[in-house]
């Protein structure tokens, strides 16, 4: 099995990407899987270019997508992706659409085709903070994993697809206030170690795990 | 113009629901248009009937769903409604599916077709904390949006729908410890009442609102 | 029985402080007793010097000092002032003290002379977020908190004093993102009502309220 | 320099303590200071028995206490304890003390006589999620800060004493909810080991550290 994990170049000014830093230390192999990487852009549209030519020259079985999530406390799998672009900030080309559907004329949304309970389950059995979310955000991350999906249902049938979202690392954190959670880059690093065995274990649907949200 | 809102009953043991005590207490008339209402159970698929019988009934030109959402700070139009049922708690019946289709078949998510943006921006001005959220969770309240939705998409092509979260009601938040956020049940129906005068008010489409969340 | 109670000034370039707007707003006489007001300035040792002229002309039998704590939920009578000025930000007059006494040879801190459980007991029952809190920060208000306490320690033996922290109004909240708590001026107006009724009717002592915090 | 490093026991039916489990990782020598430790039982006046034994014992230069805050995101070094036990939940001998003074006649407070700017500007500097803290709660970790300083003020003249919190470890948080912070023990093992180096290098004294709250 060949797994394509990608991630997120920094923005907002930030000097790092802890999407992009665990993603650069996993190990090449896991479960068997060999793990190809590639990074993307934060810009609307060329982090599809950039995808699409990642996925066209690796082919993989499965592509996983990785991205920040500032001041969330867990290891979130996305459950849903969803057809709008509606930036808060610019990217980093200075872009910030508002109110787009990312594919014109695609479904409202997809949900992923990677065993997100079976992750999370994983990860936490590993005793690392994890939780199945429900929405991936509005921003380039939304964007890739409505992408990531499209391509699975029109171009590569055979591809699973699903998006990771990290908090802040500790080195993020620390000259803040108090309030503001992280986890170290060697704990995103062995969380998605565990999550990327899931989807290793788990080639066809998922488990049936606990958790939901009441909002 | 007809606008059916519904509130759901209290749930999890809770002496009140504010989205229902706000409800009763709306005007029968907001911005011209005529106010009726409905109680929602808590329960999966009876609200989805209760919900059914009010719409044929009243064939309203909106429907308009009111939940709580518990340790929000804002009151939150709801963007999307996902064909996913994932059960934290019980409902009032003692439901608790896991991983279920809302609708067998039916569609991964709908767009709300509310104007939410307007509706933020009526309540902003007024000086009610307000935003549009992107998950409505996984319990009845997202069974809810989804079910109103559906029934738009398939039944009453002339019908608009969509959901509205508010906060814990002060005497909800009272007795707990700080941190726990609340709003009074008057500045809900304020709310609400500026939300309803959008949606008279955009009867296609919606503005371009800010907003947006990376994540 | 005569009050003082004091709202400090907008800071931090805020168009409001409710702090101020809800002082402004409480009524001549509660629970038989004269409320007086001062509006402080953001003044690290001006805000001393208002309040000591203010106590000096009204003679007060209580100074109750009033402060926001953007972020807050709950309506909270603070514990304890301690003789520490550390200002994260600058005041009114670009004053930022660091690791200073406010006191010199003060003794660390003073417990408050007012009875906040029965504060608190008193809000909650009218269904008011409201909680003992036993930090007032580093800045202006708990500078004022420790002044008062320490007139009352060392000029006017027969005064008792405290201060209560307030959210953020609901109209400062409203533009920002979910995740900011806030309540109505007038719930705040409200509240503080509550609380000097308690301060009337525990002229001596507190009663033995439920609470407490692990940190 | 001989240092006293104390943890609590785990408490309100905890498997693990993180404090305790930090303390027991931490190295036997530290910037040329020997480190010894206690176990300090989470039940109010004992706590106080076996520290004043465990000094009595050593003898240490410095006792520094380390405890859990479940919730915070950050390692806070505490600046201040208070003569106030007020439990909202029971001892681990069911004692649950409301409104009571640790030491009767005893001062309002005392502040720490560790150097809580510079240990958090080291922390920092390591990249580790640090900031000082103005409560350490009522229940027993601020007895202990309290029953510290009280020891240094009356017995110990020549010992410095503190406190430092540490967050939930990451294996207590990983089956909660999203919105629970965390760190894992060896990164407060890390930012214990930068807190005691700066004890060591400021043997009288702090730096003038940045931080401060309004509230």
């Amino acid at each position: 099995m060949k797994i394509l994990v990608t991630g997120f170049e920094p923005f907002e000014g930030a000097a790092i990407n802890p999407a992009l830093e665990a993603v650069r230390r996993l190990p090449d192999t896991i479960a068997g899987a060999s793990i190809v990487r590639a990074e993307l852009p934060v810009v609307f549209g060329k982090d599809i270019e950039v995808l699409r030519a990642a996925v066209a020259e690796h082919e993989p079985d499965v592509t996983l997508c990785i991205g920040q999530a500032g001041g969330r406390t867990h290891i979130t799998p996305e459950f849903v992706g969803i057809n709008y672009a509606h930036a808060r900030i610019p990217d980093n080309e200075g872009n910030q659409p508002l109110a787009q559907p990312i594919v014109e004329g695609g479904p409202d949304a997809y949900f992923t085709t990677l065993p997100v309970h079976a992750m999370v389950e994983k990860m936490r059995a590993a005793g690392i903070p994890a939780a199945v979310s429900c929405t991936a955000g509005t921003f380039c991350c939304n964007e890739m994993l409505y992408a990531v999906l499209h391509l699975c249902a029109t171009e590569y049938p055979a591809m699973r697809g699903g998006f990771i979202h990290v908090p802040y690392a500790t080195e993020q954190a620390a000259p803040l206030a108090e309030g503001t959670a992280s986890l170290p880059i060697e704990t995103m690093v062995a969380g998605l170690t565990c999550a990327i065995e899931a989807i290793v274990e788990h080639p066809e649907g998922d488990v049936v795990g606990a958790g939901g949200r009441e909002h």
